[in-house]
Protein backbone atom coordinates (compact mmCIF):
# COMPACT_ATOMS: atom_id res chain seq x y z
CA UNK A 1 0.00 0.00 0.00
CA UNK A 2 1.43 3.33 -1.08
CA UNK A 3 1.76 6.10 1.46
CA UNK A 4 0.29 9.56 0.94
CA UNK A 5 3.69 10.96 0.01
CA UNK A 6 4.45 8.12 -2.41
CA UNK A 7 1.17 8.78 -4.21
CA UNK A 8 1.89 12.51 -4.23
CA UNK A 9 5.27 11.93 -5.88
CA UNK A 10 4.01 9.42 -8.41
CA UNK A 11 0.94 11.40 -9.47
CA UNK A 12 2.63 14.82 -9.50
CA UNK A 13 5.89 13.69 -11.06
CA UNK A 14 7.72 15.71 -8.38
CA UNK A 15 10.13 13.91 -6.10
CA UNK A 16 9.72 14.50 -2.39
CA UNK A 17 13.16 16.12 -2.11
CA UNK A 18 12.31 18.53 -4.95
CA UNK A 19 8.98 19.44 -3.35
CA UNK A 20 10.63 20.21 -0.02
CA UNK A 21 13.55 22.06 -1.56
CA UNK A 22 11.51 25.09 -0.41
CA UNK A 23 13.30 24.48 2.91
CA UNK A 24 16.78 25.01 1.44
CA UNK A 25 16.19 28.76 1.18
CA UNK A 26 14.15 31.03 3.42
CA UNK A 27 11.68 32.17 0.77
CA UNK A 28 9.88 34.51 3.16
CA UNK A 29 13.08 36.43 3.87
CA UNK A 30 13.99 36.40 0.20
CA UNK A 31 10.62 37.52 -1.17
CA UNK A 32 8.92 39.43 1.65
CA UNK A 33 5.32 39.39 2.87
CA UNK A 34 3.89 41.49 0.05
CA UNK A 35 4.97 39.01 -2.63
CA UNK A 36 2.91 36.31 -0.90
CA UNK A 37 -0.12 38.58 -0.47
CA UNK A 38 0.06 39.58 -4.15
CA UNK A 39 0.42 35.98 -5.31
CA UNK A 40 -2.59 34.72 -3.35
CA UNK A 41 -4.67 37.72 -4.37
CA UNK A 42 -3.90 37.12 -8.05
CA UNK A 43 -4.45 33.38 -7.68
CA UNK A 44 -7.87 33.68 -6.04
CA UNK A 45 -8.96 36.40 -8.43
CA UNK A 46 -8.40 33.86 -11.21
CA UNK A 47 -10.17 31.13 -9.24
CA UNK A 48 -13.25 33.20 -8.41
CA UNK A 49 -13.43 34.42 -12.03
CA UNK A 50 -12.84 30.97 -13.53
CA UNK A 51 -14.98 30.33 -16.58
CA UNK A 52 -15.03 26.67 -15.57
CA UNK A 53 -18.10 26.65 -13.36
CA UNK A 54 -17.35 23.20 -11.87
CA UNK A 55 -14.07 24.53 -10.45
CA UNK A 56 -15.35 27.96 -9.40
CA UNK A 57 -18.25 26.35 -7.56
CA UNK A 58 -15.86 24.47 -5.25
CA UNK A 59 -15.08 27.82 -3.64
CA UNK A 60 -18.62 29.19 -3.70
CA UNK A 61 -19.17 28.77 0.05
CA UNK A 62 -15.89 30.47 0.96
CA UNK A 63 -15.27 34.18 1.19
CA UNK A 64 -12.62 35.29 -1.29
CA UNK A 65 -10.80 37.57 1.19
CA UNK A 66 -10.68 34.73 3.75
CA UNK A 67 -9.37 32.33 1.13
CA UNK A 68 -6.60 34.77 0.21
CA UNK A 69 -5.59 35.31 3.84
CA UNK A 70 -5.68 31.60 4.71
CA UNK A 71 -3.47 30.84 1.75
CA UNK A 72 -0.80 33.50 2.10
CA UNK A 73 -0.59 33.03 5.87
CA UNK A 74 0.02 29.32 5.33
CA UNK A 75 2.61 29.97 2.61
CA UNK A 76 4.40 32.54 4.79
CA UNK A 77 4.49 30.15 7.75
CA UNK A 78 5.61 27.17 5.67
CA UNK A 79 8.26 29.08 3.75
CA UNK A 80 10.26 30.46 6.63
CA UNK A 81 8.17 33.35 7.93
CA UNK A 82 6.29 33.94 11.19
CA UNK A 83 3.60 31.39 12.10
CA UNK A 84 0.72 33.66 11.03
CA UNK A 85 -1.54 30.79 10.13
CA UNK A 86 -1.21 28.89 13.40
CA UNK A 87 -1.57 32.01 15.52
CA UNK A 88 -4.97 32.57 13.96
CA UNK A 89 -6.21 29.09 13.05
CA UNK A 90 -3.99 26.45 14.66
CA UNK A 91 -2.46 23.53 12.81
CA UNK A 92 -2.54 23.69 9.01
CA UNK A 93 -3.80 20.08 8.97
CA UNK A 94 -3.90 20.22 5.19
CA UNK A 95 -5.82 17.01 4.58
CA UNK A 96 -8.32 17.58 7.39
CA UNK A 97 -9.06 21.13 6.34
CA UNK A 98 -9.50 20.17 2.68
CA UNK A 99 -12.00 17.50 3.61
CA UNK A 100 -15.06 19.54 2.55
CA UNK A 101 -13.66 19.96 -0.96
CA UNK A 102 -13.59 17.44 -3.83
CA UNK A 103 -9.83 17.41 -4.41
CA UNK A 104 -9.74 15.29 -7.56
CA UNK A 105 -6.89 14.97 -10.07
CA UNK A 106 -8.84 17.30 -12.36
CA UNK A 107 -9.34 19.88 -9.62
CA UNK A 108 -5.65 19.67 -8.67
CA UNK A 109 -4.67 20.37 -12.28
CA UNK A 110 -7.05 23.35 -12.48
CA UNK A 111 -5.67 24.73 -9.18
CA UNK A 112 -2.14 24.34 -10.55
CA UNK A 113 -3.12 25.97 -13.85
CA UNK A 114 -4.25 29.12 -12.02
CA UNK A 115 -1.20 29.09 -9.76
CA UNK A 116 1.11 28.76 -12.76
CA UNK A 117 -0.63 31.76 -14.37
CA UNK A 118 -0.37 33.78 -11.15
CA UNK A 119 3.35 32.97 -10.92
CA UNK A 120 3.88 33.81 -14.61
CA UNK A 121 2.13 37.12 -13.96
CA UNK A 122 4.34 38.39 -11.12
CA UNK A 123 7.74 40.06 -11.11
CA UNK A 124 7.93 39.82 -7.31
CA UNK A 125 9.38 36.33 -7.45
CA UNK A 126 12.63 35.29 -9.15
CA UNK A 127 12.76 32.34 -11.51
CA UNK A 128 14.52 29.95 -9.14
CA UNK A 129 12.03 30.63 -6.34
CA UNK A 130 9.14 30.13 -8.77
CA UNK A 131 10.51 26.69 -9.65
CA UNK A 132 10.84 25.74 -5.98
CA UNK A 133 7.33 26.94 -5.24
CA UNK A 134 5.76 25.19 -8.23
CA UNK A 135 7.39 21.89 -7.29
CA UNK A 136 6.06 22.32 -3.76
CA UNK A 137 2.57 23.27 -5.00
CA UNK A 138 2.43 20.43 -7.51
CA UNK A 139 3.48 17.80 -4.99
CA UNK A 140 1.16 19.23 -2.34
CA UNK A 141 -1.82 19.35 -4.70
CA UNK A 142 -1.43 15.62 -5.36
CA UNK A 143 -0.77 14.93 -1.68
CA UNK A 144 -4.24 16.38 -1.13
CA UNK A 145 -5.68 14.26 -3.95
CA UNK A 146 -4.25 11.25 -2.08
CA UNK A 147 -5.78 12.63 1.13
CA UNK A 148 -9.11 13.08 -0.63
CA UNK A 149 -9.09 9.42 -1.62
CA UNK A 150 -9.03 8.47 2.06
CA UNK A 151 -12.64 9.66 2.24
CA UNK A 152 -13.58 6.82 -0.05
CA UNK A 153 -11.86 4.17 2.05
CA UNK A 154 -13.83 2.22 4.62
CA UNK A 155 -11.50 3.19 7.45
CA UNK A 156 -13.20 5.41 9.93
CA UNK A 157 -16.57 5.32 8.26
CA UNK A 158 -19.45 3.81 10.16
CA UNK A 159 -19.43 0.05 9.69
CA UNK A 160 -21.76 -1.27 7.02
CA UNK A 161 -23.82 -4.14 8.24
CA UNK A 162 -22.43 -6.48 5.64
CA UNK A 163 -19.36 -4.50 4.65
CA UNK A 164 -15.68 -5.21 4.81
CA UNK A 165 -14.33 -3.02 7.58
CA UNK A 166 -10.64 -3.85 7.33
CA UNK A 167 -8.31 -0.94 8.13
CA UNK A 168 -6.22 0.50 5.31
CA UNK A 169 -2.58 1.44 5.88
CA UNK A 170 -1.95 5.16 5.35
CA UNK B 1 -20.73 25.28 13.54
CA UNK B 2 -17.58 25.27 15.65
CA UNK B 3 -14.25 25.13 13.87
CA UNK B 4 -11.64 22.48 14.65
CA UNK B 5 -9.60 24.99 16.64
CA UNK B 6 -12.62 26.21 18.62
CA UNK B 7 -13.44 22.63 19.60
CA UNK B 8 -9.79 22.03 20.49
CA UNK B 9 -9.76 25.05 22.80
CA UNK B 10 -13.09 24.27 24.43
CA UNK B 11 -12.41 20.58 25.02
CA UNK B 12 -8.79 20.98 26.09
CA UNK B 13 -9.28 24.09 28.21
CA UNK B 14 -6.20 25.56 26.51
CA UNK B 15 -6.59 28.81 24.60
CA UNK B 16 -5.20 28.89 21.08
CA UNK B 17 -2.63 31.58 22.00
CA UNK B 18 -1.38 29.47 24.91
CA UNK B 19 -1.12 26.38 22.72
CA UNK B 20 0.93 28.22 20.12
CA UNK B 21 3.09 30.01 22.66
CA UNK B 22 5.58 27.31 21.60
CA UNK B 23 6.39 29.76 18.79
CA UNK B 24 7.53 32.55 21.16
CA UNK B 25 10.74 30.67 21.94
CA UNK B 26 12.81 28.40 19.70
CA UNK B 27 12.46 25.27 21.79
CA UNK B 28 14.71 23.23 19.50
CA UNK B 29 17.60 25.67 19.98
CA UNK B 30 16.89 25.85 23.70
CA UNK B 31 16.61 22.11 24.34
CA UNK B 32 18.57 20.38 21.58
CA UNK B 33 17.80 17.31 19.51
CA UNK B 34 18.61 14.76 22.20
CA UNK B 35 15.94 16.13 24.57
CA UNK B 36 13.30 15.45 21.92
CA UNK B 37 14.62 11.97 21.15
CA UNK B 38 14.66 11.12 24.86
CA UNK B 39 11.15 12.47 25.41
CA UNK B 40 9.61 10.50 22.55
CA UNK B 41 11.51 7.36 23.54
CA UNK B 42 10.26 7.61 27.13
CA UNK B 43 6.73 8.44 25.94
CA UNK B 44 6.42 5.49 23.57
CA UNK B 45 8.01 3.11 26.06
CA UNK B 46 5.13 4.01 28.39
CA UNK B 47 2.59 3.67 25.57
CA UNK B 48 3.82 0.27 24.38
CA UNK B 49 3.97 -0.97 28.00
CA UNK B 50 0.57 0.47 28.93
CA UNK B 51 -1.43 -1.84 31.18
CA UNK B 52 -4.55 -0.43 29.54
CA UNK B 53 -4.90 -2.86 26.67
CA UNK B 54 -7.48 -0.74 24.79
CA UNK B 55 -4.94 2.09 24.53
CA UNK B 56 -1.87 -0.06 23.84
CA UNK B 57 -3.74 -1.86 21.06
CA UNK B 58 -4.19 1.41 19.12
CA UNK B 59 -0.46 1.28 18.40
CA UNK B 60 -0.25 -2.48 17.81
CA UNK B 61 0.15 -2.18 14.04
CA UNK B 62 2.90 0.45 14.29
CA UNK B 63 6.56 -0.21 14.91
CA UNK B 64 7.74 1.41 18.16
CA UNK B 65 10.98 2.77 16.68
CA UNK B 66 9.06 4.31 13.76
CA UNK B 67 6.56 5.86 16.13
CA UNK B 68 9.39 7.42 18.16
CA UNK B 69 11.10 8.82 15.06
CA UNK B 70 7.88 10.17 13.54
CA UNK B 71 7.06 11.94 16.78
CA UNK B 72 10.40 13.53 17.60
CA UNK B 73 10.98 14.58 14.00
CA UNK B 74 7.61 16.31 13.97
CA UNK B 75 8.27 17.98 17.34
CA UNK B 76 11.71 19.17 16.19
CA UNK B 77 10.30 20.59 12.97
CA UNK B 78 7.34 22.27 14.67
CA UNK B 79 9.38 23.70 17.53
CA UNK B 80 11.96 25.60 15.55
CA UNK B 81 14.36 22.94 14.32
CA UNK B 82 15.17 21.58 10.86
CA UNK B 83 12.26 20.12 8.84
CA UNK B 84 13.27 16.51 9.54
CA UNK B 85 9.73 15.24 9.30
CA UNK B 86 8.90 16.79 5.93
CA UNK B 87 12.23 15.77 4.41
CA UNK B 88 11.34 12.16 5.13
CA UNK B 89 7.54 12.04 5.03
CA UNK B 90 6.16 15.28 3.59
CA UNK B 91 3.45 17.35 5.22
CA UNK B 92 2.61 16.52 8.83
CA UNK B 93 -1.11 16.59 7.89
CA UNK B 94 -1.96 15.77 11.48
CA UNK B 95 -5.62 14.97 10.99
CA UNK B 96 -5.12 12.98 7.80
CA UNK B 97 -2.32 10.89 9.25
CA UNK B 98 -4.26 10.15 12.45
CA UNK B 99 -7.20 8.93 10.42
CA UNK B 100 -6.51 5.20 11.03
CA UNK B 101 -6.62 5.72 14.81
CA UNK B 102 -9.65 6.12 17.09
CA UNK B 103 -8.72 9.51 18.60
CA UNK B 104 -11.46 9.74 21.22
CA UNK B 105 -11.56 12.05 24.28
CA UNK B 106 -10.57 9.03 26.38
CA UNK B 107 -7.63 8.19 24.10
CA UNK B 108 -6.51 11.83 24.11
CA UNK B 109 -6.48 11.84 27.92
CA UNK B 110 -4.50 8.61 28.03
CA UNK B 111 -1.98 10.01 25.51
CA UNK B 112 -1.65 13.15 27.62
CA UNK B 113 -1.26 11.10 30.79
CA UNK B 114 1.76 9.30 29.35
CA UNK B 115 3.22 12.54 27.96
CA UNK B 116 2.79 14.24 31.36
CA UNK B 117 4.66 11.31 32.97
CA UNK B 118 7.41 11.45 30.36
CA UNK B 119 7.82 15.20 30.92
CA UNK B 120 7.80 14.73 34.72
CA UNK B 121 10.51 12.10 34.28
CA UNK B 122 13.04 14.21 32.39
CA UNK B 123 15.56 16.78 33.53
CA UNK B 124 16.38 17.73 29.92
CA UNK B 125 13.54 20.24 29.78
CA UNK B 126 13.10 23.29 32.02
CA UNK B 127 9.82 23.98 33.79
CA UNK B 128 8.73 26.85 31.53
CA UNK B 129 9.34 24.82 28.36
CA UNK B 130 7.42 21.89 29.85
CA UNK B 131 4.42 24.16 30.40
CA UNK B 132 4.57 25.46 26.83
CA UNK B 133 4.86 21.95 25.46
CA UNK B 134 2.03 20.56 27.58
CA UNK B 135 -0.31 23.35 26.48
CA UNK B 136 0.59 22.61 22.90
CA UNK B 137 0.16 18.85 23.35
CA UNK B 138 -3.16 19.22 25.20
CA UNK B 139 -4.64 21.55 22.60
CA UNK B 140 -3.31 19.41 19.73
CA UNK B 141 -4.68 16.20 21.25
CA UNK B 142 -8.17 17.70 21.30
CA UNK B 143 -7.68 19.21 17.85
CA UNK B 144 -7.20 15.61 16.71
CA UNK B 145 -10.31 14.50 18.63
CA UNK B 146 -12.19 17.18 16.69
CA UNK B 147 -10.55 15.89 13.50
CA UNK B 148 -11.54 12.33 14.39
CA UNK B 149 -15.18 13.43 14.68
CA UNK B 150 -15.08 14.44 11.00
CA UNK B 151 -14.97 10.74 10.18
CA UNK B 152 -18.48 10.41 11.58
CA UNK B 153 -19.90 13.12 9.37
CA UNK B 154 -21.67 11.95 6.25
CA UNK B 155 -19.45 14.12 4.06
CA UNK B 156 -17.46 11.97 1.74
CA UNK B 157 -18.33 8.59 3.17
CA UNK B 158 -19.45 5.95 0.71
CA UNK B 159 -23.05 4.83 1.08
CA UNK B 160 -23.50 1.34 2.45
CA UNK B 161 -25.25 -1.10 0.19
CA UNK B 162 -27.57 -2.53 2.78
CA UNK B 163 -26.37 -0.79 5.86
CA UNK B 164 -27.60 1.87 8.17
CA UNK B 165 -25.35 4.84 7.49
CA UNK B 166 -25.92 6.58 10.80
CA UNK B 167 -22.71 7.71 12.50
CA UNK B 168 -21.30 5.20 14.95
CA UNK B 169 -19.47 6.29 18.09
CA UNK B 170 -15.82 5.43 17.57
Amino acid sequence: MQTLQQKASEWSGVKQEDAFAIDEVNLFEKLGLQAFINLSTDFYTRVYDDQEEWFRSIFADSNKEDAIQNQYEFFVQRMGGPPLYSQRKGHPALIGRHRPFPVTHKAAERWLHHMQQALDNTNDIDHESKTRMLNFFRHTAYFLVAGNDLKNENQGTPPCKHGDNKPAAV
